[in-house]
């Protein structure tokens, strides 16, 4: 398969690239680079099989070759408040991506008749008032919070991407990613696991928002890439959650990293930023287990320890 | 002022146009004639102060001359299923008249400095758990069912308005119009108000799906084109809705168009059409009374006898 991954340079987006080379496929990675970065794509030797095109999926995507795939991956993901490339920092970016992105990357799909893939996303489901949340759960979303940038442009391309498939036949996947955690998140990217092993590599005491108490469930990138691909290939064309159903508290988390890293500097607990931050959200990955016979294998610790691995890496490259 | 009202030959947005000539403003109105028709505004004499551009809104539009409204209110907006110009028979237009073209409205808005108005709707509540809706309500919709391209792509467009106002300053209007009735709705709309006028017009008996225990509200346009200046000229940004909060079944509506009209045919009663369609939507006007100073004035027999005659003359033109 000839596959064009949107946001390929980005953390996913790389990851996806690796992935579908060793499968033996060929790869054209599209990225603006605002959020995404050569970096992490560095170690794949552009050829016959890979090649690399900077262009911002807002505008027309010129399409001569052929592709099997499309799978449009591109968008400012981060919920931080400040992390310059998080979406709150980035809003009509991250609404055009997911708006005009979509329509371009559905072009292509039409185009040469090639299955679509859209990277949806857990904020869909917004603040959810069902635990853990299906794929039936149709979410709780502000149309007009400072979050919508994000989560109403996935919410629209969904509905685009639904559309697509039964106005114009497009043969559609639609992944519905929750935390995702691994080598490659940015370093400023805002996130808890970079900020945490950040912290913890500079020896400081890991800051935790609130009482610590709200939970997160990580899903590793080799796992959640696994999932993907056995997406690609079924033929489900409703929206599929994929990410791991463990769930622990961001207190737990702050302590199985203080434990990997060997850091002693403790956690310190500030107020705030919670508001619009759900308090909870976990998969029901019944249909992802049904459908795709997928589940996450690779353990937090395990996960954690490659993770830390790739931070260390960066930072004593960039000390 | 010059303002620019985009559906300027729809059903609210030529009576859009009537209020502001006659309020003494000028008026480009933009269509593309997909669901809106010249008949609307054949009675508005071109000149100096009005003047019609046939253009589809998800195109760029070009506009030298300085406006000092942008009024978006083009979309098909007929949620029937049958329809040729219901929303559910024109997907990726409706996708694109809310994306695109509210994109492309907010940008002649920025460039002028004017201010922009979106016209939204009580849609963006979907199948709202909560009765009557505020505008707090972050509503029930599913992201992926058919109605999705006429609700997502409101919602998107609510959320990239405030995101141009936050991000660039643009003074903007969000107004959540429900259910609106009156003279110039299209007479193969495949809504209730023209089906049941044309079936008592032509003697016979009004169809209700299921038992006609749904109920709806409905407002009279002039009411409607009243709100939607008070907001125009309040400092109002935040989301607010017009509607007639006054509740009625589909079974009182159907009687008193057939005694309004003096048709002795009845009604019968069919299966279904119900799946996705809202068992009730009420609008709480709160926001609008306490802000706008707006409440409906016309009563439903009055606004149902102007309807009435418009739809007389129609099928006496047509017949």
């Amino acid at each position: 398969m000839r596959i064009l991954i949107t946001g390929g340079a980005g953390f996913i987006g790389s990851h996806l690239c690796d992935r579908m080379l060793s499968d033996g496929h060929s790869v054209i990675a599209m990225d603006n680079l605002i959020t995404g970065s050569t970096e992490n794509i560095t170690h794949i030797t552009s050829g016959q099989r890979f090649r690399f095109v900077v262009h911002n999926v807002a505008n027309y995507i010129n399409s001569p070759e052929s592709v099997d795939a499309v799978m449009h991956f591109a968008s400012p993901a981060s919920p931080s408040q400040t992390a310059p490339t998080s979406y709150l920092q980035l809003p009509i970016q991250t609404l055009k991506a997911g708006a005009l992105g979509t329509l371009n990357a559905l072009g292509v799909a039409k185009k040469h008749k090639a299955v679509f893939m859209l990277a949806s996303t857990s904020e869909v489901y917004g603040d959810p008032l069902e635990h853990p949340q299906s794929e039936t759960y149709w979410g709780n979303v502000d149309p007009v919070g400072p979050r919508s940038v994000y989560d109403e442009a996935k919410r629209f391309a969904e509905a685009l991407t639904m559309a697509y498939q039964r106005t114009h036949g497009v043969d559609t996947r639609i992944v519905r990613i929750f935390n995702t955690y691994g080598p490659r998140m940015a370093l400023d990217d805002g996130r808890v696991v970079p900020n945490f092993i950040g912290q913890a590599l500079r020896r400081t005491a890991l800051t935790v928002y609130g009482d610590g108490a709200q939970t997160r469930s990580f899903c590793y990138v080799d796992d959640l890439t696994d999932g993907i691909m056995r997406l690609l290939h079924s033929g489900e064309s409703s929206p599929v959650n994929l990410g791991n159903p463990h769930e622990l508290t961001i207190l737990e988390f702050a302590q199985t990293i203080n434990h990997l890293t060997g850091n002693t500097a403790g956690i310190v607990f500030e107020d705030g930023r919670t508001h619009g931050d759900p308090q909870q959200r976990q998969p029901d990955i019944s249909q992802a287990k049904e459908r795709l016979n997928w589940k996450p294998q690779v353990p937090l610790e395990q996960g954690l320890q490659r993770t830390i691995e790739f931070f260390k890496e960066k930072y004593a490259s960039s000390a």
